[in-house]
């Protein structure tokens, strides 16, 4: 099995090796053999190619079985001509990951971070589907000195491979799925809607609901608890599931997935590369150490191996090894440590 | 001074009542003279005239020195082909009312309601202001059977016009300014940033900051009173002031504003028609009567009035008058009545 991973800037490497040790000990308990071949992405293939996903990066990952993304981006790329994100949107679509993925769950130990009442948060456990290579995204973009356009496409079957994907999510959960649209004003958002009743009567065994973006940004806040799989379109799943990671109150411990029809999945953190702490040893590696177990659990199989992971680092919060994010002391080194030991 | 009422749907003809029985009630403390002429709107004008916006009700509301909206809407247009909210639309369209006000406070009698724990709420005191004409909502729709298209256009001018009134109320304020958009992708945005820079060049005593969309919706719960005036674009504007009325826990006390370049101002509640409990006579009055406030303050320059409205609802909550929907027991015109009491 070959692993490419996908370091990126700031706190990426430092991350990125956190997980990996996490990977190798948990791979010697389940005699899990691969290998890892590591490329560079994002700001650090700009400095060394001048362009953010750099040709043999992009024929690595496609031949790839899984890749493993960290972070990109930072301060000094923000007024470039040729920036980071760039990378990652062009990787997504080359790669046809569609579907993106995003646990929201609150760790019992991490429960006092969020900003919300507990008896809010109570149950929390519901999945963000966001639709990642389609929408205004990837239509064309035209911008003038006096006025600008973006498009935003989507057929029929683009939505309906992600709306499927959130079925058969839902299939295996709750059995509820939450479409969002802003269906009352937007011709993709009909077409959204029409085709999320399409695809329900396959699934007789789980509820359709929809919600139109306006409310559902309310709703997911009051009563997070209602939620299982909430399915959206590119721009809403990127607003949504950035607003779904308030209710655990840290992005430090969400990791992502994103799955093409045919071909590799990627796995990430949904933070950012943190730059203002890059280097210092104290970035917190939990998003980037789930994000190897999901890879484990979806890309391999290997689900005794994800439960191991997400079981360790689920007790070593419970003994109060918090890094700085997390309201402790503990360095990244110390909480990849515990989680090893604890695995 | 001639206030053209569209009470429309569901619980808006009782809020309406209301509200301009307040305005009654301040107008004879205050020495302020006007009219009221009432027209059909939203469903109510469909069922009527087959029309959301009927030509009589255009007419007259451009005739008028302000407008009083309630609200709109109901199950039974959900799937009809002429709905109420294209009334809305295209009033707002016609009218020019580009910028849309929506105040964000937090009641002290009503602080429990927040999902929020307290000190997350403490101190939250600011406008999101969100561009209302423009945008992915007013350019061409096209729906197929198989595909959908929305195109989001934006000009300078448009942009420029928005910001402006986003520094002006930042400057009778808190000086700071938070610029919404989703600049690492679409063009609009990149030109919205833009716009931003040259505007803030004419007021160096105001702060202005960027903020991607995904980011601002996590920060405006995390940590909401970081915010002055958050300015936006149209439906950046519609997700993230819904968003906003998470934080005082209810839709129930919230007012807006919609105006102009030139020509009469519009006020509502934030809250939808409620047809669950139109009717009933329990819906809560209070956004329509703050509406009814901010249309003394900014259409009038009656400040004094404004502040009595104000004032009073404030006192009412305080002596724990609150219907329904607030965790009470008190009517909709028992609530009337206390707050006419307390001016
Ligand atoms: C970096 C940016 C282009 C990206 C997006 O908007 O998709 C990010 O916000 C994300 O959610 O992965
Ligand atoms: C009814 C709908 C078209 C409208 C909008 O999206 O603008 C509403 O959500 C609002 O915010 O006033």
């Amino acid at each position: 099995k070959k692993i490419v991973t996908l370091a990126g800037d700031g706190i990426g490497p430092e991350i990125m090796a956190a997980g990996l040790e996490v990977l190798a000990a948990v791979a010697s308990k389940i005699n899990f053999d691969y290998t890892v071949e590591a490329h560079p992405f994002g700001g650090a293939a700009i400095d060394e190619t001048g362009h953010p996903l750099p040709e043999k990066t992009l024929t690595a990952a496609k031949e790839a079985d899984a890749i493993l993304l960290a972070a990109i981006g930072g301060p000094q790329y923000n007024d470039a001509t040729v920036r980071p994100e760039q990378g990652l949107l062009a990787l997504r679509k080359a790669l046809g990951l569609f579907a993106n993925i995003r646990p929201v769950q609150i760790f019992d130990a991490l429960k006092h971070l969020s900003p919300l009442k507990p008896e809010i948060i109570e149950g929390v456990d519901f999945v963000v589907v966001r639709e990642l290579t389609g929408g205004i995204y990837f239509g064309e973009h035209t911008l003038n000195d006096r006025s600008a356009r973006d498009i935003n496409d989507y057929t029929y079957e683009e939505i309906e491979r992600i709306i499927k994907i959130a079925f058969e999510i839902a299939r295996g959960r709750g059995k509820k799925v939450t479409s969002v649209d802003k269906q009352n004003v937007l011709a993709t958002s009909k077409l959204w809607r029409i085709v999320a009743e399409d695809v329900a009567k396959a699934y007789p065994d789980v509820m359709l609901e929809h919600a139109l973006v306006d409310s559902l940004a309310m709703k997911m806040i009051t009563n997070p608890s209602d939620f299982d799989v909430i399915v959206t379109e590119n721009l809403f799943g990127d607003i949504l599931s950035d607003e779904s990671s308030v209710l655990p109150g840290t992005l430090g411990v969400m990791p992502s997935a994103s799955h093409a029809a045919n071909g590799p999945s990627l796995y990430e953190p949904i933070h950012g590369s943190a730059p203002d702490i890059a280097g210092l040893g104290i970035a917190n590696p939990i998003s980037m150490i789930l994000s190897v177990a999901m890879m484990l659990r979806e890309s391999f199989k290997a689900t005794a191996g994800a439960q191991y992971i997400e079981n360790a680092v689920n007790k070593t919060l419970l003994e109060g090894v918090l890094t700085k994010d997390l309201g402790g002391t503990a360095s990244l080194s110390e909480m990849t440590a515990a989680i090893i030991d604890n695995l």
